[in-house]
């Protein structure tokens, strides 16, 4: 690949960027109740009310980010609509699990703020946290960047020591796992949190920040040939469909975490692992040979997944795998790396975006068919897409400004 | 469609149903702990070991009620093994919900019976009482017969007096709704219950039998031309993606319910607005004019719906749609319901049934393409196929024995 193209690459990334930001400043904002709409249909049109928690707190955390590190999107509308975001959070996203137990996130509220349904896990939480700390940053509240800690507190609580408030009954069957969502999502935020504070907090979440990676890392099964999204406590592999899953996405994007952890402690054992067995190797096996794309869910030995989904291309592994392709590119500079930016490149910008009402599908078919229309959803809202083009943004710049 | 047409018909539901009954014999059985295997491959190989409860309910209840009324499946084999599904259910299933509760039952267990998930519906419950009370009328057991009530009240008083124990929590924002799921199983249940048994329990059942209808009718909505899913208490249209939701082959199934229980007690009207409401129109706005097939799911404003399987085509609603056209043309003999059941039955005949190895795919792309290729799995077990062949050949059996 040539300069003249990633320059090319940089330009469409850049424009795709500014029209996707566009589009969720044109049509999410709800300016009666505060929040952002997240049900958004392929022109634009509201087709739910509902607010998602995690789709709240992502969007204030990408305002956010966007505002406080592109000076283009230092505008006051954005700064705006993230404190407008994160007010309605705070207000309305925080609910009593009951008696004396701690506050959970609800997954789900109304257009005024009422919660409609908890979940059982930690994301609605983690989603809040990274909110939170970002939304402080640009505001310099103090109070808020405390919340942000606080609430991580108490998440890693539930995760290292005794997760019975979550809500789950105990039953004997149903075996304690590390799900590699979990420590992932924790990487994420220590990595959030510790970011340019000082060495106070840097130091508070180290310890943490290595216990993640390991945890990370038992998901590395069947003599390194395969990730496995759930593994035991101790690492082995679980028995049937629970222990067999493959989610291609997944992996890679737990690969551009660890790759960035590896940069900042310099571990260059780690970014080779990082490199050979979350990026390659769940291309290996997740890209789709016949119709191209990567498949969503795999079993690793064959088997048909029981998630009806299973061969759908959605667009957020194809985010996590542009990220991972071009940071691991830019980190090693081996060539066949950026030859997959590519490739994966060339599948999203023939497939994903939207030229009539611009955005992106979220949902196709394996074929590569717009299955579902919509911009936004229950679970697709102002992230992965306006990620994924900013991180790649900011490498190509670097390697463009640094090349040799 | 002519006689002829109509045995031959028969003829292939008959072998049909022969040798699915002989997949499940095959494969199903474990004869370690007891109960039934439900995640099947294609092949008949077990590719999870862990037991549904729903399923193992279901089983149990579709292999009494060959047994009890059809004289070729007379077989103790069948028999040994519904009474060892029974034993199964009953020495497993039942869960405390802690303290002073009552009993939960799993959603699902471990091979040897030990909990793994509980969920927070009546559905368990539900396939539970089935299984009891059909096990009772062929091994006269009457402390069985008396659980299966015991249990039923149990679930009346969830539906209809107080949910809470079910273990959702009270939040200001989940309105309680009334599900088509909820009614529709209650009246099969009430049917089940009632069938065949003394005064006294068809009293006991009536009025709750005539309240599932009044429930069900609700989901009539938009002045008549559609069937929703889910409504308000007070049988008024809910806001969002939830009160646009249509479900073709549940409405479907709600038809033939409702047809069943028109027939009992004589109610003309009921079968005018079942044949109308439940089985004419839910084909004319589910049926895909383009591929074939009934959707899956709809939303009644042309939204496309958030669920990732909407297009599909999925085995069950195919197979209520068989009994529902068929039941109502025996009802009726208006000719053009006979042409929609032939219609059903070539599309069926011609994308489910695996001619290599028996059983039926249970899931398709739009366009008719075998999408997971299993025979069994959390969702899919010995019920919908066997049911609808045994329901099919019944009806058949009846038209043909009493033709002019």
């Amino acid at each position: 690949m040539s300069v003249v193209k990633l320059e090319e690459c940089r330009e469409q990334i850049r424009t795709e960027l500014d029209n996707v930001v566009d589009f969720w400043l044109k049509y999410s904002h709800d300016t009666v109740h505060g929040g952002f709409f997240t049900c958004i249909g392929r022109d634009g049109k509201v087709y739910d009310e509902l607010k998602y928690v995690w789709l709240q707190g992502r969007q204030v955390w990408m305002y956010c980010r966007l505002y406080r590190t592109m000076d283009r999107f230092r505008k006051p509308e954005i700064l705006e609509a993230a404190k407008a975001g994160g007010a309605f959070l705070r207000k309305f996203a925080r609910v009593s699990s009951g008696g004396s137990g701690p506050w959970k996130c609800a997954f789900c509220l109304t257009r005024d703020g009422k919660a409609v349904k908890i979940q059982r896990t930690i994301f609605s939480e983690c989603f809040y946290i990274m909110a939170m700390d970002e939304l402080s940053r640009v505001t310099g509240d103090k109070d808020m960047q405390l919340e942000a800690e606080q609430m991580m507190q108490q998440l890693i609580y539930w995760v290292r020591e005794d997760s019975s408030d979550l809500g789950r009954p105990q039953l004997s069957g149903d075996v304690p796992t590390n799900s590699m969502a979990v420590p992932m999502m924790l990487l994420c935020l220590v990595q959030q949190l510790s970011e340019g504070r000082g060495q106070e907090v840097v130091q508070k979440y180290r310890e943490l920040g290595s216990w993640c990676v390991q945890q990370t890392l038992q998901h590395i099964q069947r003599d390194g040939t395969a990730i496995l999204e759930n593994v035991s406590l101790e690492g082995a592999e679980l028995p049937g469909c629970q222990g067999r899953l493959q989610n291609p996405g997944h992996a890679l994007e737990a690969g551009w975490f660890l790759l960035q952890f590896s940069a900042e402690r310099g571990d260059e054992e780690l970014q080779r692992t990082a490199i050979e067995k979350f990026v390659e190797l769940p291309y290996q096996y997740g890209w789709d040979k016949e119709h191209g794309g990567l498949f969503y869910f795999l079993d690793v030995d064959g088997h048909c997944p029981t998630q009806l989904e299973w061969s759908m291309k959605l667009w957020w592994p194809h985010c996590e795998a542009l990220i991972a392709f071009l940071m691991a590119y830019s980190q090693t500079k081996r060539p066949e790396l950026l030859e997959r930016f590519s490739q994966v490149y060339e599948y999203i910008f023939s497939h994903f975006p939207d030229a009539k009402s611009g955005e992106w599908f979220g949902y196709l078919t394996q074929e590569g068919k717009v299955a579902l229309d919509f911009k936004g959803g229950p679970f697709k809202g102002f992230f992965h897409v306006p990620r994924c083009l900013y991180m790649c943004e900011r490498i190509l710049d670097d390697l463009l400004t640094n090349k040799d």
